[in-house]
């Protein structure tokens, strides 16, 4: 198994766990809280984009499992994060052309475990997410995998736009879901590709979406503004193995 | 708008919400209660095919929003359910062949909405569940539909089976999403089509799946089972669209 979530509890525990390089996914310190050593862990929190969340005692009590958190309670996936390198090497052992999943700020966990899910299922080589904005691997979003997240390798990138730029110099190109692109059936999405997918109510960013080589559309008839994002992604994943297959 | 919740309180008004024809979606009931009242509401709830939950005290107290549920709360969709003739008809004016879309057994509020929601942009004229078992018009469902269960109808049918038969005896085809089936690609399914989803756990249920024309599977690269229903929605609908484009 590759997913894990570990409860870390305590002053000490907590700014190890960010000192050793664990990456926390949520952080939860006493409200009004000001001492050195929990400036210290919000420090660290700053620099590793974590969000902190000030809570009461009350809170607190409910979340520790040993009643002794001083204050502060960190969740860590202990996710084995790949590099994407590796996506690229898994690629090249199946002797297929690359295929990744590209994730531009998206908050929600049921989405995020469902699209790794469709990942697995797409035959997608990996899933890329950032690691400013975006939800983590929690245990949501490991069990809304469906066990995906064991197989399918996630690798968190400090800066999406500069993975893309790196990727399309090894020979990738980047389709971005977009409601004003191309419709999708006339792109050609064969080759070594990488999908970038948006926020519900965003979209992909204005300066990711400048890296992008096309701007895909899912066709859409009715008189809402835009499908769920797991299912744009599903929908948009699908059209790429359909041209991969012919 | 079509949807609005109801909270229904008191004996009397979940008795007579019963009397008169209003969907229940939710029915709340105090532990260990059998005089008159309770048991010709549990009577009807049974007739209706609502699923009873015998709660404690504190957590009617909780629903409750007047504070005088004498032991019983309903939720009712206020939702004006459509007739499966009425999404005949709406297909006929926008002069597309029908093509509806039929749940069998989706208990999940949030793969509702998001299918809801894909119907509507997918033009899909009309979304049939099954009044046993299947989750109904929520306020979950109506969120996570981001407002689609406001334009596409919904119709709620006794028997999943008995409507199919009807809609073939007026020419429409029906599909169903199975693994076991032929891959999408290859079936031909343009014309006057309903696609059948079924739950994630089970799939589409054996009598229902005898009752289609066609099985319809998605390709599966990865090591998981299975995609999250509204996915698996989201890629079969659009592979409709697709070949109805052509």
């Amino acid at each position: 198994m590759r997913y894990e979530e570990l409860t870390i509890e305590g002053r000490n525990a907590v700014l190890e766990a960010f000192r050793s390089g664990k990456t926390i996914d949520k952080l939860f310190v006493l409200e009004g809280s000001q001492d050195g050593p929990i400036r210290s862990i919000t420090r660290e929190a700053k620099k590793h984009d974590t969000i902190v969340n000030f809570v009461t005692k009350e809170r607190l009590d409910q979340l520790s499992e040993t009643k002794k958190h001083q204050g502060v309670i960190a969740f860590a996936a202990a996710y084995e994060y790949a590099d994407v390198e590796d996506m690229l090497k898994l690629a090249e052992e199946k002797g297929e052309p690359p295929f990744l999943l590209l994730l531009d700020n998206i908050e929600d966990p049921h989405n995020l475990g469902a699209i790794i899910r469709t990942a697995n299922l797409a035959g997608a080589h990996g899933v890329i997410i950032p690691k400013r904005r975006a939800v983590g691997l929690t245990a949501t979003v490991a069990k809304t995998s469906a066990g995906a997240i064991n197989y399918t390798p996630v690798a968190k990138v400090t800066n999406l736009s500069k993975t893309i730029q790196e990727l399309k110099e090894k020979g990738m190109w980047f389709v971005c879901a977009d409601m004003d692109g191309t419709t999708m059936y006339e792109l050609d999405l064969k080759g070594p590709i990488g999908l970038v997918i948006g926020s519900e109510g965003e979209g992909v960013g204005k300066l990711v979406k400048e890296h992008c080589d096309f701007a895909a559309a899912i066709p859409m008839a009715g008189e809402i503004d835009s499908l769920n994002a797991s299912v744009a992604a599903g929908v948009l994943a699908y059209e790429i193995v359909r041209q991969r297959r012919q």
